[in-house]
């Protein structure tokens, strides 16, 4: 991979340091089956993707171990907001419990967290859980998508901003539909092999391009569904970590960034600075460049945003996220393997739990322990999500990576 | 103060380690004046709490700066969720923003998510802000605070649950509905010297119980009002600190904890266990027990939870709070003062903004800078917040010990 794109400058202050001198170990991720989950709650939810996280632990933990937990959830379905939410479902009460909240970025902030508090010192091991319950409340869904009346009512939907955005890409970069929609057969072919995927399905370019359009040049498959889901981590200090596992995974930087709320300030429509911005920090901490990114779990909760993404985290120049695509370098067996879990589009969507998901799958990536569609030998895996705030869209963005040593 | 409840006991994990070897201080806070604001908006707010924050520190500070924020709101008006808001309202673009929920102890959660960053090194100084616009949205304030319908439906609203609590205390510990009323008087006599408050008169203990019952034994001035507000504060690592100003305020200690939501699993109606917890883990971190602790803010939402609170943070053995109070020990000239600031009582209660302003009159009070509520020379204050998860009321807990070195 080349790197068309500096990373190296826009952000200030915070991307300077690196996190302190303690590092955090992923030693344990759980996952549910994600999907139409109307028969379990969010408890239920959380609870088994807690209990999966425990029992993924090489050595085994006791609960009693755990101390401190960071909750991420839009609570959409609005039956579990505060920290003492989690701490109901998995039973860890007496410990410290932080919900974060980053829009579509709550389960990578809410890791981010975690990671700091270990690095502080203020926690040994500490569990992140994601969770979000979606079909049961759309009319929450769209409140939590905080398009406001006055855009809402104009048709200006999130598929339409998102479109906007392609239209844009095409425009300047003669981005074509169908390099959009290989996105899509893509991550619907990763995520056929899948098991926790919501779509199970592999596609066509012409599947893709000739379903029923949402927004110009958006169709149904260009857009992720509407997912229950929940996903779990468990954070240990570098020292402790040897003691669970003989394979931790190291945080090795994590980058946070924020954008205006205001479209009007855009200085152009085909990139989200909070991305470049967010990776540019994580990077900077991991001492690495997007060349020495070995498999990325990022943002698609559109085809297009995957595209505009590979080069906002440079791994191709600005206007190349077409070509990419092309070439294959982001296939499950090309250079640098983008989504191997089908990624949101087919994985699905569960707000607050996707980016704890993303980071589960990077996890075992690293591992050797993702099964249907490991890719090889990966030893730096890097995790994205940008997030809404009001009617903006990509005003946040979070970028993990986790490395192998 | 004697204190007959031990602390050191009931808690796991966290509590036992200090965080890091870095620490924290706080350099500058801001609020703005609480009460019915319907003229300004949730940005508005933040805004002009931020920029009092930035005008406090001593050596003044550019907002380039600022590497990091935390956002503490419950966002009852449902137009500030994700860092983003945050980042809007103050133009921090292109740094981490993380916003933080935890119920009634969001602002200090999200002030205790800060000192975890600065201690990890991921930020050197950080801005904690906490805003709540709440009169625009009774509806959604009675949504937030977490009573569902079962419960609501049967008349078991928020002021019930603690009306039962003073009941029982009334019962075990013959304590008078005269000492539950005494709070309401110091509070609000504390709180029409303060000039932030949102209730600026004094009140008799006649005045108490003769106003119009909420829920018995409650009566409107036991109850804290429905208000708009927000406030600011500036946290730097301990190094830069001195930069700012002469007279850092150092984080000495933090505690979080949680509670069952479930009132069949509680033990007592009598305390609050997270708080026990939370204290607990806070007062270790110091090094310091209850004895020591100088100044205090801590939870009143309703005159009961603060006379509890005496008890649960070791001010006084259990059952004694009544004592407390008819001694005169936590009185504005007491040996322990407690809301100085008038309490949420008379200052009001803007969720997501209590936590931060309780932290700011602490961090005004340590440095002598409380004007006409100031108390005697205090060294070490400590500020409390319980939060409601659902039906549970105390189910989070979080306590942060200041100090002046």
């Amino acid at each position: 991979m080349s790197s068309g794109v500096s990373n190296s400058s826009g952000t200030r202050g915070a991307s300077g340091g690196d996190i302190g001198g303690r590092e955090a170990c992923v030693i344990g991720s759980g996952m549910i089956d994600f999907g139409e989950l109307f028969e379990q709650s969010t408890d239920d939810m959380a609870e088994r993707a807690y209990l999966n996280a425990i029992e993924d632990v090489d050595s085994g933990i006791s609960p009693q171990e755990i101390d401190a937990a960071w909750f991420g959830t839009l609570d959409i379905a609005g039956d579990a907001s505060s920290g003492a939410g989690l701490a109901h479902a998995t039973g860890l009460f007496e410990i410290p419990v932080t919900r974060v909240e980053n829009a579509c970025a709550t389960g990578s902030t809410a890791f981010r967290s975690a990671v700091e508090a270990i690095e502080a010192g203020s926690a040994e091991v500490a569990l992140v859980l994601g969770v979000e319950k979606m079909r049961d409340s759309a009319a929450g869904l769209i409140e939590s998508a905080a398009l406001d009346q006055v855009w809402r009512g104009r048709g200006v939907t999130m598929p339409a901003f998102f479109g906007m955005r392609a239209t844009r890409h095409m425009h300047e970069f003669d981005t074509t539909e169908e390099q959009v929609a290989k996105v899509s057969v893509k991550n619907h072919a990763n995520g056929a092999k899948y098991p926790h995927a919501h779509y199970r399905f592999e596609c066509s370019v012409e599947d893709v391009v000739e379903s029923p359009t949402v927004t110009y040049p958006l169709n149904l498959y260009d857009c992720c569904p509407v997912t229950d889901g929940a996903a779990a981590l468990l954070v240990a200090s570098e020292e402790l970590a040897s003691e669970y596992t003989d394979d931790p995974i190291h945080v090795a930087g994590s980058g946070l960034s924020t954008d205006s709320l205001l479209r009007s300030e855009d200085e152009s429509l085909v990139g989200f600075p909070a991305t470049t911005q967010a990776a540019s920090q994580a990077y900077e901490q991991a001492s690495i460049g997007p060349e020495h990114v070995d498999v990325a779990e990022v943002h698609d909760c559109f085809t297009i945003t995957e595209l505009v993404t590979y080069e906002d985290l440079g791994f191709c120049a600005k206007g190349e996220g077409g070509a990419l695509i092309d070439e294959g370098v982001v296939e499950l067996d090309g250079e640098k393997p983008v989504n191997p879990s089908g990624g949101l589009l087919a994985k699905g969507h569960p707000i607050g739990a996707s980016g704890v998901a993303q980071l589960a799958e990077i996890y075992e990536q690293l591992r050797g322990e993702a099964g249907s569609v490991q890719v090889d030998d990966p030893e730096i895996g890097l995790q994205h999500n940008i997030g809404i705030g009001r009617n903006a869209t990509g005003s946040v963005s979070c970028v993990n990576v986790l490395e192998r040593r």
